[in-house]
């Protein structure tokens, strides 16, 4: 809460009320689904409902817990109609306008509120030896049960089987979770880049996209392996080895006091001299944490500058219609001087 | 779109702006996680961004894709600019602020915004046959799923294992994934209405909550089960007893004209009897469908009406702490004359 109060003055804030839940997970420990938390220059004070009474009493750290009775908004909005001329921060990119709406019939018009600059998110950029610590395990850990899989990868199983499958043995590797729900995507569905998995078969001769992570206290891995079944073209195998480049190229731009968007740019210019760029079509990456994804992005013109403690994923990819994809992402630290790699599988391409 | 256009005449608007991704993929079937549907009276446009090429072109349906290459906000507003003096109908519950700004920005101030009364959330909430059936597969197969794990529960087997092979068998039994991310609540923790599933193993004599659902064709069902490790205890069997009466005196309040706050008031009722109604801190029920919480809301004074065709789950539960907590619920659609269960997991108290 320090390094957040610190941040008032630049805002022109006396508080700040954190609506976004990741945020307040990391600033008091509640890791429930409805609340709201607000901290002024002296306390903090973390509002949720009934469901969660024992939950945040064991939770919360650093901040009062005030069970609202008739609903978070209303019992926020009291307290700061009692705080006359209060200038709080807020996230107007977490807070939807009805929430507001609320809030200020509730507050009165003394309350004067102000745009937090994403302030919570920004010191969530940074990770601390703790954090580091919790998904490099995750990392590990997806990397160890991606491995795994392997062997199960061959014509005739489903997407969603492998799926089902890998999220297990997440669970049972210790993990609390996936991060977000397994990607599993073979033949030409592997060119959506964000594909669900479906009851579809591998086939011989597809490309497969598995994009996955898990969740180790909180923290989140994500993961991207692109892998054949069966003997690939060599149409396939450049391509590959084109995007494998692209990352590796992303990778070494990666060092604090960089722009975000050079990374990027990297991986888009070596894809450019593969004449692939124009099938490159997100972003190389973003930060990770209680999110998988989090400040910063690592997108087109992205100003950001990189920091020693951040951790990003570097993911390019290439997506043909009727062809297939292939995307590479890996975990990695900004180090004093570069990158250290969190993600251990192996990176060649598999033709399984 | 016709049910939704009739409704433009009551909001006073000419068009209306879906920013809700369940309520998007309702109305023209995108299933992916960004885009806007701007609908008018003549017709429909989904924007997305260029990670969603493949896949909206593959599943929309009655709107015309644009894909936005300079962000999805800023191609709505540009639209907008180009018709001036259109009202159009938004969701403020379902739009931050920062997303409404921009907005405005673009669309310039001839456009005027006017709330959309929950529009597109409200025709959600009566299923039509193909919902219907979606909805009792799901249930059946969560239902299945459970009692096919029942004979894992017993002492030394974690939460966390628990949970990692129900969700598996959900996908394998042909469902898209859980519903929500299942919860295992043991002992003490039982007493938590959300727990997530830890590491803990469990012991004997111990409650255990798993509350969980599956998804089919988008469609989620949602199913609480209470168990015992070992020989209950007189007092835990009258606490099941308890929760048991007051969900049948709610599912026996549904029916067509009746108010959704009379259902949760019978559940209620009937804890209070037991005196146990200051331990059900939650609403008795919500509707399901594309999302696992969606509208109406089964709480306190709500006054929405109960119509044929709507799917809801009916859920009381006492919470103990230093106890436990035992939670029933099931899902029923509300038929001409009353109510049908869709789950078919049995209700009987298992002391396992």
């Amino acid at each position: 809460m320090g390094r957040l109060r610190a941040s008032f003055s630049a805002l022109g804030a006396d508080a700040i009320l954190v609506s976004h839940l990741p945020s307040i997970r990391y600033l008091c420990g509640f890791s429930g689904s409805a609340g709201l938390l607000l901290v002024d220059g002296a306390r903090a004070t973390f509002f949720t409902d009934s469901r969660y009474t024992f939950q945040a009493r064991e939770e919360v750290f650093a901040a009062r817990v005030q069970i609202a009775k008739k609903g978070i908004l209303r019992a926020v909005g009291e307290v700061l109609r009692s705080r006359r001329r209060l200038r709080v921060a807020y996230s107007p990119a977490r807070m939807a306008v009805a929430e507001k709406h609320a809030l200020e019939a509730g507050a009165g018009s003394s309350i004067r509120w102000v745009a937090d600059g994403n302030a919570v998110e920004k010191l969530r950029a940074i990770k601390d030896a703790g954090e580091l610590s919790a998904i490099r395990e995750a990392a590990v850990l997806i990397s160890e049960v991606f491995s795994g899989l392997v062997p199960a990868i061959r014509p005739g199983v489903s997407e969603l089987e492998l799926a089902a499958d890998l999220e297990r043995e997440i669970k049972r590797g210790g993990g609390s979770g996936a991060s977000f729900e397994t990607i599993v995507a073979a033949g030409a569905r592997s060119a959506w880049a964000h594909a669900r998995p479906t009851a579809k078969l591998l086939e011989k001769s597809e490309l497969v996209v598995f994009d996955q992570g898990a969740i180790i206290r909180g923290y989140c891995s994500d993961m991207t392996r692109t892998v054949h079944v069966g003997r690939a073209s060599a149409k396939a195998r450049s391509l590959y080895q084109a995007v494998l480049e692209a990352q590796q190229a992303a990778k070494q731009a990666i060092r604090p006091g960089v722009r975000a968007g050079d990374v990027d740019q990297a991986a888009r210019r070596t894809l450019k001299a593969f004449k692939l760029d124009k099938y490159f079509t997100h972003s190389t990456g973003h930060g990770l944490g209680l999110e998988v994804h989090e400040m910063p992005r690592l997108g087109k013109n992205e100003e950001t500058i990189l920091r020693q403690g951040m951790i990003l994923t570097v993911e390019p990819g290439v997506y043909i219609e009727d062809f297939g994809g292939i995307r590479i992402e890996d975990d990695v630290v900004v180090t004093a001087k570069g990158c250290d790699d969190l993600t251990t599988a192996p990176r060649e391409f598999l033709e399984l």
